[in-house]
């Protein structure tokens, strides 16, 4: 496959229209299956909805405006209003639509030649409808489908007046004038390059398709393929992570779909051995049981498997990489299909079923790194449902612009909800009032910052000193990952580069015991320096504080920040004291309790704190977090994370508010092996004991500590604990 | 009807069993409906399930323990599961479930003679099995029904045991060891009340239903009877508030039940012209649109019209007070019946529908007090089902122990959410580890306080000086409430007597105007003083501040108290400012925005708190406010709240944050009336002219202001308004 290869095959269907999403013949068939499949039925239902309350009011093609205003707002709304239009022209042949989506264009194809870069740009790539380039990207994208749908019901004199006063100009706009932009290797150039590609195939023009597929220089130094080769894992992870790659799915599979269409000679789909296939894997696979995307690195709270990015995605892997259970389940989650052939084929095998198909994914590791050797991300779950449990463990790259300073932070999902939870963006997203929807300072001086994780901070600075290159140079590394057995599964990664002269060790644990209700988390953090240092342990935490063993001094009539920079400035310090002994606290979420118990250790300094200080523009969310703050060269924080008992505040119903774990008692912890001993009501008594060193899950590992020698087969063993039936 | 009359009519029926709620003939009703009433099958599978879980496991009769604690919760369980298996066997007649009751009161019958008062009583009138008596009443009155249903199933030997040991003892130390608590005009003593009454019905003994009845001196100063005349208003409002009565719901409607059955000749369902009916439906018709009761005075933010109490309630008004949509509408909600002929009668009403019915309750003012003379609730709505709005404002008496010091607190609720909240109890109920699930030092020192409501505080300190006896002197006084127009309803209320020399009054509207997506609210406090006074007016909210109008100076680096006391000590001054102009908060709760804009007046200060200083133990909830304070004799805040917009962050969608109204000016405001304009986009300009002096619906009044006379026809007027076709 050579770009030589591309312009006749391009050329020989590009006289079909549409083609590049849905083609007369899908449509033919989706009109003959109105009635048959109810998730097609709503699909389209709601379609035509959404072009009926257009068409109810005057069409509006404004001046464009600020990020999050009502200008920005229209045009968005309009590419969505014109690619349903389109669509559904292409499946009913009502003339309407496509006079909708003409008059649109007409206005366009006034107010664009006008246009020039936005001024409100704010140091991004700009966009002429839109404040940045991006957004005109994803107009065009949409915008493309829809030319698409009504290319032939137009004149010629139409098509012309379009293509000359919008659609070159855009492309030119996004792939000439901001060639750097379209070239780079990041979701942005995965829409710049589907935008222009898409454009294209629609009116013919090869040279749009081919920078589109191999750059700017079509040299493959940029455009869609490398993209395909860098921003994914061997394992189809997406460095950025799973909010984005959520983003990036539409423009990946939009435009895969039309190079499928268009020039099946490339065989996109299975290009890089399928690598679109464990992209879109990977990305659901990460989702918490209530299908919302763990908020790692820049990301939202809420967004989750039914966004229509996910939904465009399932539906063309359901029919290009073969029926899937799974894929199906989520279908099911999203209660909606793209409106071509590869929606009604979803839409068909739903209605097939008796019962929904459910989702079950398994325990997952991930490589990261486009060679799959730069750490990775840890998943472990047991359960099924909404009540699963969810460990999540993070130890691959930084992951770009959007990447936090997180190595080794881990979320915990139990209950429904995120318990141990990530802060995600700072960022009111499309809120207007709140700096133009955009990213906040917050975000870098908060959200990026390690203590804004469930990970250790060394001497209170952030890893690598807070700086993107620094941490772009660095990766964490996989240790062993082992969910062979559901009642002991577990985990380890190191990262030794974020604080020089600082090794970090996490091991993490998730266990199931007959005689506790849920699952437990165990968490070995192992540092080892050859100097002293200040390690603070932070855990995150929503909901109140129930009860903790620490005899503490609270700040009642003054707060100040815990520290003055790398997020601890935006620290208020609410209580604070010291323990020698097991440092337990109790917190209250949704409807179960919480409760950490970390080993005794002397000294141990405990800061109870909450999110909100310098915040000038209340842009944070005010959220508690403990720290367990130790000075020492070597430590090992031994924890046990457990949920207990029940509480209905309506019904007024509390249930064990108090944990069953009593102790965690660390054992010993060295370059070898750490072992703990943890001890709870009704007899239960665990020795955890985990591999340190080499990594080998079959070999016999020993290690001797007071005087004892544990030993024991594979990475890790827990003894006594007791397998539910 | 006269105490004496009361032994035969009693004596008669007392060799029925079971009688006091349900008798054999609706027991084999309800056998022959099986299958036939969705929702009774569904109220006793879940009965069946509940007792077959505890048979599942030894039965436990433990020491008697702490609040919240786990020998509370399980005496708690037993009572609720000897019931159930009670009235089990009155309708299946099989005697696993007869066995299970009369095992589980053998326990109690060796536990409880050994039983002294309660050592963790707290001040509080002590228990035997709980730590207050309280809870022992609520025991016994389950257990009398239990009883009931197996009396006749017993040996006599077992039913003299039980009644020796345990029933007996524990109504005499209900109602003569703790006399006075019996007597008392107060929820506390309704439960003691019904608890004994309802085992002299079932034991025969016409003692203790006459002191339940008329009081421990039958002589009505206390008992039942008083109390249904004390402790509602002749509209039926309880004084405690809608929390406390749906607790008293039970009480009030077993033993009205019990009464009713034994003793028809008291009329009691239609004693003090159906006082009972006016009651339940009062309580009712405070929820918000989700169905659950606005938390004014202490209360929980999260109990619902689905409390078992009002299901109770309900099943047997319905029976009782005659067929009502409403009434089946919140059975609807509820899901559930009682297992008598009442709750027969509900389900079979609600299986003969084909569609399951609303509940539709309209805007309703309520007087207070027995004599309905003492102030009262007003409730405006607008619109249908849960995305209706609510507004409430709150001028009746102090309403007890359980009163807070709020007169003129308002709530408003829409969107589906409490977007003007109250911040309810200070209470983690039965949370063990949280001061044993009691109300909480932070009740009395924060939720009770005038600041911790929507209404003005006057020089910093609380209404009344924070004292209940003189809270209790005073109420608040109804001024006019006007419903008739949909679109442009309002209530008026005074509260001269709160603080010394000032006077205060309090004019709300809800309007609805075509040219916004929904109704907003106008506020108009008058305050009038002869001297200087701060006057602190509170806006409460939840939820990100989106913007402000207000030029601040934020707090980031050092936290301080607002105040030293009367609750300020609780809020953390965050930021604050001075304006001469217009002041306007927007925030986000939900999916919608709120802003309040508030009319300009030279040099008004502006603070914004959030709650969580002086809280050594993590008790407080951290929510914001912002306080305009203006100092001044006579001053009126004048501001409107409009709803706006629409969010949805996983959607990634943001609409119209900013409001629509700009401006709010007070025109005048004197002791006849106040008249403020109001404008806003699209040409929105209304002129809100409201009567200050003599209430008068029908008569014309007229204000002259700054030149200029305005003239109007009611006790309100709002021109320029346009009315939603």
């Amino acid at each position: 496959m050579t770009a030589a290869a591309l312009p006749a095959a391009a050329s020989a269907q590009q006289n079909q229209h549409p083609s590049i999403f849905i083609t007369r013949q899908e449509a033919t068939e989706i009109r003959a299956s109105a009635g048959k499949y109810p998730l097609l039925d709503r699909s389209i239902a709601a379609a035509r909805a959404m072009v009926a309350r257009a068409m109810a009011n005057p069409t509006d093609v404004p001046q464009p405006g600020e990020a999050g205003g009502y200008a920005h707002e229209r045009h968005k709304q309009n590419y969505r209003e014109m690619q349903a239009a389109g669509l559904l022209f292409a499946i009913t042949g009502d003339e309407k639509y496509a006079r909708f989506v003409r008059d649109m264009l007409e206005k366009y194809a006034v107010l664009y030649p006008t246009l020039g870069a936005h001024p409100l740009n704010k140091n991004q790539s700009a966009g002429k409808l839109f404040h940045q380039s991006l957004n005109d990207a994803t107009w065009l994208v949409a915008t493309s489908i829809a030319y698409d749908c009504i290319h032939d019901w137009l004149k010629p004199a139409e098509r012309a007046r379009f293509e000359k006063n919008v659609f070159r100009p855009m492309a030119e706009w996004l792939s000439t004038e901001h060639a750097q932009e379209f070239d780079r290797i990041h979701n942005h150039g995965t829409w710049a390059a589907a935008s222009v590609g898409m454009l294209g195939y629609v009116i013919g023009d090869t040279s749009y398709v081919n920078r589109a597929l191999y750059g700017t220089k079509r040299d493959k130094t940029g455009g869609f393929l490398r993209q395909l080769d860098l921003l994914f894992s061997p394992d189809g992870y997406y460095m950025e992570g799973p909010y984005y790659i959520r983003y990036a799915l539409m423009p990946f599979f939009y435009f895969a779909e039309a190079v499928e269409r268009k020039q099946p000679s490339v065989g996109i789909y299975a290009y890089r051995d399928s690598i679109l296939k464990k992209g879109l894997y990977s990305a659901v696979q990460t989702a918490y049981p209530n299908g919302i995307f763990p908020p790692i690195n820049d990301a939202s709270r809420t967004m989750a498997v039914d966004a229509p990015e996910v939904t465009l995605a399932v539906d063309l892997a359901y029919r290009r990489y073969g029926a899937n259970q799974n894929l199906l389940g989520i279908a099911n989650l999203q209660n909606a299909v793209v409106l071509n052939g590869a929606g009604l084929g979803v839409a068909r095998a739903m209605a097939a079923r008796s019962t929904p198909p459910a989702v079950g994914f398994g325990s997952v590791e991930f490589t990261d790194g486009h060679d799959g050797q730069r750490g990775g991300l840890g998943i472990l779950r047991s359960g099924t449902g909404r009540d699963a449990s969810m460990l999540l463990m993070k130890y691959g790259v930084h992951g770009q612009g959007h990447g936090h300073f997180d190595k080794l932070h881990f979320t915990f999902f139990d209950g429904g909800r995120e318990v141990v939870p990530d802060y995600g963006f700072s960022r009111w997203i499309n809120i207007e009032p709140k700096f133009g929807g955009r990213y906040l300072p917050e975000n870098d001086t908060y959200a990026m910052q390690t203590v804004a994780h469930n990970t250790v901070v060394v001497d209170q600075t952030t890893q690598a000193a807070g700086k993107e290159s620094a941490s772009e140079a660095a990766w964490g590394e996989r240790h062993w990952f082992d969910a062979r057995n559901p009642n002991a599964q577990g985990m380890s990664a190191r990262a030794d580069k974020f604080y020089p002269g600082v090794g970090m060790q996490r091991t993490m644990l998730l266990l199931r015991d007959a005689r506790l209700p849920y699952p437990v988390v165990v968490d070995l953090y192992r540092l080892a320096s050859g100097a002293e240092h200040t390690y603070d342990y932070p855990v995150h935490f929503r909901g109140p504080l129930i009860a903790t063993s620490v005899k503490y001094q609270a700040n009642t009539t003054r707060l100040e920040p815990v520290g003055q920079k790398f997020g601890y400035e935006h620290l208020w310090k609410e209580a604070s004291g010291t323990s020698d002994s097991t440092v337990r606290l109790t917190w209250l979420d949704g409807s179960r309790y919480y409760t950490i118990t970390t080993a005794a250790a002397p000294g141990t300094e405990v800061l109870f704190a909450r999110t909100g200080a310098a915040d000038p523009n209340f842009n944070l969310i005010a959220e508690p977090l403990m720290l367990v703050r130790r000075r020492a060269a070597d430590h090992t924080f031994a924890s046990v994370i457990e949920p207990h008992g029940y509480f209905n505040e309506a019904q007024e119903r509390s249930e064990q508010a108090r944990p069953r774990i009593q102790q965690v008692r660390l054992v010993g912890s060295d370059a070898q092996a750490t072992v703990v001993e943890v001890t709870g009501e009704g007899g239960l008594r665990w020795t955890v004991m985990a591999t340190n060193g080499a990594a080998n899950a079959t070999a016999q590992h020993s290690a001797t500590f007071g005087g004892r020698t544990y030993t024991w087969t594979g990475n890790f063993a827990v003894e006594g604990l007791q397998a539910p039936r």
